[in-house]
């Protein structure tokens, strides 16, 4: 969800980047890119990212947080992911942290990518709207809902927080 | 965990009364009552209710809950529950929210109590004593691990938030 | 979700009960009463309980659960919740476990409930459908997220098996 | 907990090898390897993992997927992690999926471990213990509690059911 609720979380964003099973070379591209997060630990093994926002200060974040980590092959790019994809041919696989448009964006995507689309959500109708979207398109794979809770200090033992429970819905375009 | 860590959550409360298979007219204790929430509510079907704190601010929070509430048949103590407890000859049901030292108030509670003892904890090494206490006591029945998201509104739809996850430890003396 | 999928199990009808807010002497609907086992857990305070199921098999089984805990405040009803709802006037509470049409249920319960709906539901687009008919109609209050884990015995120690998760989403109908 | 509870499950995998900080090149050791699924996860990172397992039947398994999986930097070892260790002179992490002795195991890796430390427990006493044990050690970084529900399909929609939670405590030995 971007900027708006902060970075993805490690454990949900392990979870997403193992899901999307992104092979040495790869191009992916991140829709909703927020922070660049994903981006950049995508990028470790993809040969091109492509993150895309239509917030600009989630761009103007991203495009720091890229510079910091030094990475050269990730494509920023300002606009809607609807627009943005139009003028891309093909994709191994796709994140989509956040988005206006979820079924717009689907539909795209289910053309250009051959491989995985990993959606991360926390709108209960976002989440329905993807499953079923992604059923209508043949692509559904399945749905996970992630729990973390971690561990904080408390009078010399531990007690376990909760982070925001996410769904992680995957999607899958045979090639 | 009494005023420290706030009044037990509702959705924990209901479990951990249901687990006390409280009866008409049972006489309970509630060690650790904190803000008097458990109490109030048990006292519903209870015939007497011992709320018990250490702590001089909790049983002054408590007092004031218990009077707003009209409730005459609570006994508000404070003090040790090790050392309340000597005074108190037989219970149909114990409830510990909070205290000071888990293994002795079991043991005490085991002698005087006749059906279910149901503890609350959220520290990790206070679930791991409690069961091996329990298990040691022969009394040991259950523990519970509560997990409980709510949905809050965001842009027109609601996401989940978590609050804290509970352990609910069942313990039972046979009659 | 009824005889399909086994009885509610305990600690989910804890909280659905707690949150149904019953008072001594309520009338209350059990929708898609299944085994009953809701009905007859809610009947030890409600003066009367109409439990409600289409499924022949469910009527039969919960008709024999009913005998056992001899509970004759309770009436069964054989037939769809959206045709039997015509024939009642006025309910304090309902609780809704199963159901052919969530909204047509939602619509008439919203006419004669005054106070607390209740509904369980594990089907994803279930969730989604109640939570939006529930804010058309001006009555929802919240969705709960309930993952239960239960202690089992293993090596001398305990590990924790989760039961299914379950949704409950609370409504109110103002008096 | 190795080939008794199955193969670890592809989420707590992902999170648990995320945790691990695995770098390119690394030499690492999987304790209680049971079916060599972490072992050859890993090894894509890795230029050499020690795959320990006491147990004959999870090292004769472990040893057929390996070969399946066509991996030659895995070193598969039958025999207790404690006496194993004592041949290893130095690792840059090391994942325990089961142990007998978990001290003893922790205290020899925080010896030779110049990294991540990462183990899974099922079990409610020995994650207490993995918890005091890299305290004393002065290693603790977290303890997570990972919480995994799966969709199935179910009447032409989703329901989610769970997988068991796993605890993965983190330790690190500074370098």
């Amino acid at each position: 969800m971007g900027l708006k609720g902060g970075p993805t979380q490690d454990e949900v964003m392990a979870v997403s980047l193992f899901k999307l099973r992104i092979n040495e070379g790869d191009v992916m591209a991140d829709i909703g890119c927020g922070t660049g997060k994903i981006s950049i630990q995508a990028s470790e093994r993809c040969s091109r990212v492509y993150a895309i926002d239509r917030r600009a200060e989630a761009v103007e974040y991203a495009k720091k947080a890229i510079e910091t980590a030094e990475k050269n092959n990730i494509t920023l790019i300002h606009g809607e992911a609807g627009n943005v994809l139009d003028d891309i041919d093909e994709l191994n696989c796709a994140f989509v942290g956040g988005s206006g448009n979820i079924e717009t964006v689907l539909e795209k995507l289910a053309e250009i990518v051959r491989g995985r689309i990993v959606v991360n959500a926390v709108l209960l109708d976002t989440v329905s709207r993807t499953v079923r979207t992604m059923k209508e398109l043949g692509i559904f794979v399945e749905a996970l809902h992630i729990q973390v809770s971690r561990s904080h200090e408390l009078v010399g033992d531990i007690m376990f927080q909760p982070i925001n429970p996410v769904y992680i819905i995957v999607g899958e375009v045979k090639q």
